[in-house]
């Protein structure tokens, strides 16, 4: 099956031949994708004897620092800067200050990519910006390694949670085998990233799923996370990530919502669907995106019972439109 | 990268191409892969034009009915029987009494399987029993259709945990990325059965969740799943099938262990481990099997709380003996 790669694909190709000394910036809250997608082009740019570092806005959570090791540090000053899987510049974090004025290639797979470079690969076939990088590499013929491999599986695994999710395609499906195949490891990947919890982290999804509530016939169900389970259990806000994925799970829901309290007093709010809903339909309201199975939206200026009552009443308006 | 398939594949495809009025059989308390592969080679063989037929000595879990959908009956006198996924014939059930003395063929993965018929392609290189019946019916040159496609499909994300667990090789991969582009519904069949609960389902997670009691330093968890939490959640047991991977999806744990208390009184045990443990050979003391990452026994004659001190037992010995 020949896959459509796009118009941007060629270009940015002939652009990252053409470069040295390039900068690859992933988003703020990096996942395995931002992660894997810069992680994978960096061993890449420097596998064809270029120099090549990154940055990212946000500390790199701990189970994805393995991407980074033995990655050596290069300082240099950029000549050329590229962002992998950032959608728009308002989820670059410090990012965007400190180099937004000179991002000139952007290469990402979310169907809500609002343009903010000169020049742009986008294409939301794609499961995963990862799938993208390796095929720009092979184009280049970077040779591979088991570096390389780990990042590009991570990015693609990740964004398919681990290959579940209605986006995972042949392609990715392919893509990974051929990962395994140059030394990825899968195994000890997923066991870090989708196998294993703390206590603290068991504890607390159980506490969270307590608070499940269910809303529209059961067709929608909020689950949600205040900073108070945190002191409770001990778990971080990194381990809790995956609870987004927890509401929609159960029988019957469409809509899948999940509250998460920040520090800064804003609610980060998750929604993930099962078909025909769309998340990013529903996050676009309130300024949010993603896409159609998975997107998110940050309400300000509200308390968690205000951020409740919004999001269920969204939830039914939605809802009933779809009927 | 060739994929050594071992000599009884020739022999088994020279077999089902020369046989016709063919019976399948798949084990007892039948799995993803069993069915996957039952119902797939049903399939294949009547896109050749056979007649073919299966059984199975306990009934189909609803979730996995969908396998069947559009299986016309076909009732004939079986000429040749075929085993697939059965390591042993004491996992038949009824099916070894009924049809035991006729198994010319047993096509399996298990590294544990004792041969209990003239002919057998057995090879623990493959993830899942599903994949061989996919090359078999390559072999033979079957047309693919959807239904097809959805058993192999089936059979592969199920005995991989979705892609997850350490058996899964890019040869699982890539015929999971044929089985999509030969129409298997993958996005529905991962949400039936990987990512759909129950609210008795959740319920009765977090009530089992509680139990989980630690050993060996953290090592070696155990949660025991007694008759009353069917009762208390209305939860049934297929819908708690997934527990099993519950206890060493917790940080550093090695082994973890399920105890299921059945209507017979017997006590299942589902062991699953992390490397370097091995769950085959745990399981094997007590003269149970399966694979080295998941395995099994049954305990009679005892309460749980004497299992629940048995598979403790066992457990020290062998992590003392690991270290």
């Amino acid at each position: 099956m020949t896959f459509e790669k796009g118009p941007g694909y060629i270009q940015a190709a002939q652009l990252l031949k053409s470069w040295d000394d390039i900068l690859v910036i992933c988003h703020a809250n990096p996942d395995g994708d931002a992660l894997g997608s810069m992680a994978g082009l960096v061993w890449g740019l420097r596998a064809l004897g270029k120099r090549a570092s990154w940055y990212c806005g946000d500390p790199v959570p701990p189970r994805f620092s393995y991407l980074f090791e033995g990655m050596e540090k290069q300082e240099f000053s950029p000549a050329h800067i590229v962002t992998v899987d950032v959608a728009d510049p308002s989820l670059l974090g410090d990012a965007w200050d400190k180099f937004g004025h000179g991002i000139e290639l952007a290469i990402d797979h979310h169907s809500t990519h609002k343009s903010f470079s000169p020049t742009s690969w986008v294409c939301p076939s794609f499961a995963a910006t990862a799938e993208m990088v390796w095929l720009l590499l092979q184009k280049l013929r970077a040779a591979p390694s088991k570096e390389l491999a780990n990042s590009i599986y991570t990015g693609i695994a990740t964004d398919t949670g681990c290959f579940r999710h209605r986006n995972t395609s042949p392609h990715a499906l392919r893509t990974a085998a051929e990962m395994l195949e140059l030394g990825a490891e899968a195994g000890d990947i997923n066991q870090k990233i989708f196998g294993t919890k703390s206590r603290a982290q068991i504890q607390a999804e159980g506490l969270v799923a307590e608070s499940m509530e269910f809303a529209c016939q059961g067709k929608a169900a909020l689950v949600q996370i205040p900073l108070s389970i945190y002191k409770a259990t001990g778990a971080t806000e990194d381990e809790l990530g995956s609870l987004a994925d927890m509401p929609r799970q159960v029988e019957g829901v469409l809509v899948g919502v999940t509250l998460k309290e920040k520090p800064d007093g804003k609610i980060k709010v998750g929604v993930r669907v099962n078909p025909p809903a769309n998340a990013a339909e529903i996050c676009g309201k309130f300024g949010g995106g993603g896409h159609a199975g998975a997107a998110g939206c940050t309400l300000a200026e509200m308390t968690m019972e205000e951020a409740r009552q919004t999001m269920l009443a969204a939830c039914r308006a939605y809802l009933a439109n779809l009927a």
